[in-house]
């Protein structure tokens, strides 16, 4: 892999040093925070240089950033986001597309592009990104690095610019599994309660078959690894086994996430662009066009669903319970091919993806992706999920798991 | 008790109709909505007319609203709230005083202020509301109307202007519990899941020991009302006994909630104070200097009593629990009383009633609050709170223990 400064790996929108406020389990870790989470003195650009221009410099620092400043960490800069962080491919028309370092010809994956570029070139060791529809996970996924996307509203989001409520998260992406735990853990604020031991580890039969065959026969391996545990069981279910509903991924995604988002996005943004008409890159235009052509009566059996999806897994989920499946069904596509005129590969990346990343989404839970596998040297992550608020439980089953092996993308490798 | 209408309420700062969007559960039935959240094609003012006249028009209905409008309910107007929600008096200094209908020489309580009088005036079935350290509560409480704050985001907060993410909620105040019931299982996104008897009830010692002890009394006898159910066992309990920690009340407050609030409330207005050094009423500036002194270095702390307790009382918890004590820990203050030059005056309504609404906002529980009593004929609410999730629990709770009382201010009075 050639390696990147923080100049070439065009993860940032700018360069600083913020000394850690205090000593903490931090200490000696240095971290990025995406252009959506405000920091003291500084324009947050929420990817768009129109709404960088149009507001004043943040006043105080995201409530996040400063639990991070407090347990010792340094802070070195901010990472580019995509445009309004409505995106999963990491293009950005207005700061340029951060560098994939293990497959440069390819895009880093968004919103969260610059803080999983950042990590992936080993440039920070860890940054702060948020995830609605996959936008920790994806980008983690598609570089390679560790990323995890907490249970809904756990962390606090005081100063980071809204989203969409309903699903939207703040959390990390990190080098490795103890700077994500260690991490998060500050973050999450958490306590030393016992964690059951793995029981259950359960394959989500549609994420699988979602996946491209390649993918698929990457993870091969790492699903052989899972059955080696002692007291532990891995067992093939379907999203129907779950939630007892006759319910696709694709529809959590089509009928539930998707909709709340397109919703929520407007409430969000909508008077602010209407009213200022700022310049906007294509693809964003195109994707917002959606919001604003969007039926909103469609909503009510949205969040009706979006709730009983909720319930189902919630119900269904017992201690030691985790969900295990691709974290992205596709390798990282080409730069420049995510356009409107190859409107097909957009809609095949956009709904593969998203009827896989909406699982956690609806039903509000932890997810961890850990990058085990490769395609011709293209990262292919592997995704572990929890119950809802089992975080720390997902934390410490994920290094149970993969802590001992050389986690890394010299686990499990195929080349086709 | 005098009539009044919608002008002499003093509960509006606008009035319009909204039809229906379409037919459901809430259909013949007309709500209010506090003026931090959004109505399309009008401004939402966060209490502040210099925050209303600097901002356009709302482009979309806050999800909630939205929400009640397919289900069949009609809006008629925005509420007055306190100045950037920031208060529990409601005695707003741009907008005037909503008339407590009951005690008209007395303040309805705030932020909600025009919602809790715009439902004590019988003027809406209905009215939304949000609740960070008491503001559906309180208002609730001291107007003598039903009020429920849910499940901390467990309401979709898009369109809602943001307060104190760590701890502020959507809710709803109503002039009886079916309409609370009906109203809130549209918000919730509530199925017909079973939910668990009554079982045990828990008195919340401190929360009674900081109440006057005419409210004390006023509640006596609702507090016998609770231990003629069979099967249902009534205890006291201390903080203690509940977290295992030595934490008071106060101290939830004052070590948690208050410093959570302080923190995040400069997150979401700080940053807009500091441009526009908008003209503010003297109440607010006196609180808001608070939130511009204050010391951010001890948001780490507080954030990690907010956890632990929020964890305790969660493994404390069990199906078919129940919290309960007085909402409100003194009777409506006189008008006019809650100023800088009766300083003791306010710090005591603040501390006392902060301590108590603190508990259920630390541990993220939904709680209800019900007018049971009086004093002199100035109402006295009763709180009844669950667990962390279990609002529809604690909806059918309510019912089952006073849905065959006449419910309401004359069940238990007293004169002093």
């Amino acid at each position: 892999m050639k390696t990147y400064d923080f100049q070439s790996s065009n993860a940032f929108v700018e360069l600083f040093e913020i000394a850690p406020y205090a000593s903490g389990t931090l200490d000696g870790l240095c971290f990025a925070v995406k252009d959506n989470i405000d920091i003291r003195d500084r324009f947050t650009s929420y990817g768009s240089k129109p709404w960088r221009e149009a507001h004043p410099r943040a006043a105080y620092n995201a409530v996040c950033v400063e639990q991070l400043l407090m347990a010792g960490a340094r802070c070195v800069g901010k990472t580019i986001a995509d445009e309004f962080t409505y995106s999963l491919d990491g293009e950005s028309y207005f700061y340029g597309t951060p560098v994939n370092p293990r497959a440069p010809d390819r895009i880093p994956g968004g919103s969260s592009s610059g803080s999983a570029s950042a990590v992936a070139c080993g440039l920070v060791d860890f940054a702060l990104g948020t995830d609605c529809g996959g936008s920790i996970r994806i980008p983690a996924s598609l570089c390679g690095v560790f990323g995890m996307r907490p249970s809904l509203h756990r962390i606090s989001e005081a100063g980071v610019l809204p989203f969409a409520p309903s699903v939207s998260t703040v959390g990390v992406l990190a080098q490795n599994l103890p700077i994500l735990r260690q991490t998060m853990r500050v973050l999450l604020r958490s306590h030393d309660v016992a964690v059951p031991p793995v029981k259950n580890i359960y394959l989500v039969k549609e994420a699988f078959a979602l996946a491209d065959p390649a993918i698929q026969n990457a993870l091969s391996e790492c699903i052989t690894h899972l059955g080696n545990f002692p007291n532990v069981t891995v067992a093939s279910v379907s999203l129907r086994d779950i939630t007892g509903l006759d319910v696709s991924l694709k529809s959590c995604n089509e009928d539930a996430l998707r909709i709340l988002q397109t919703a929520e996005v407007a409430n969000a943004i909508g008077g602010w662009i209407q009213e200022n008409r700022p310049e906007q890159g294509p693809n964003f235009q195109a994707g917002y066009r959606n919001v604003e052509q969007f039926d909103r009566s469609t909503m009510s059996d949205a969040l009706n669903l979006c709730e009983a999806l909720f319930s189902r897994v919630a119900a269904f989920t017992q201690p030691g319970d985790i969900f295990c499946y691709p974290t992205a069904p596709v390798l990282a596509p080409k730069k420049g091919t995510l356009t409107g005129s190859n409107l097909n590969s957009v809609l095949d990346y956009y709904d593969r993806t998203m009827a896989v990343t909406s699982f956690a989404g609806v039903a509000r839970l932890p997810e961890i992706t850990i990058p085990l596998a490769q395609v011709n040297g293209i990262p292919v992550g592997l995704s572990l999920t929890a119950g809802h608020y089992q975080d720390e439980f997902l934390l410490d089953a994920s290094l149970h798991l993969w802590g001992s092996q050389p986690v890394g993308l010299d686990l499990c490798s195929v080349t086709t």
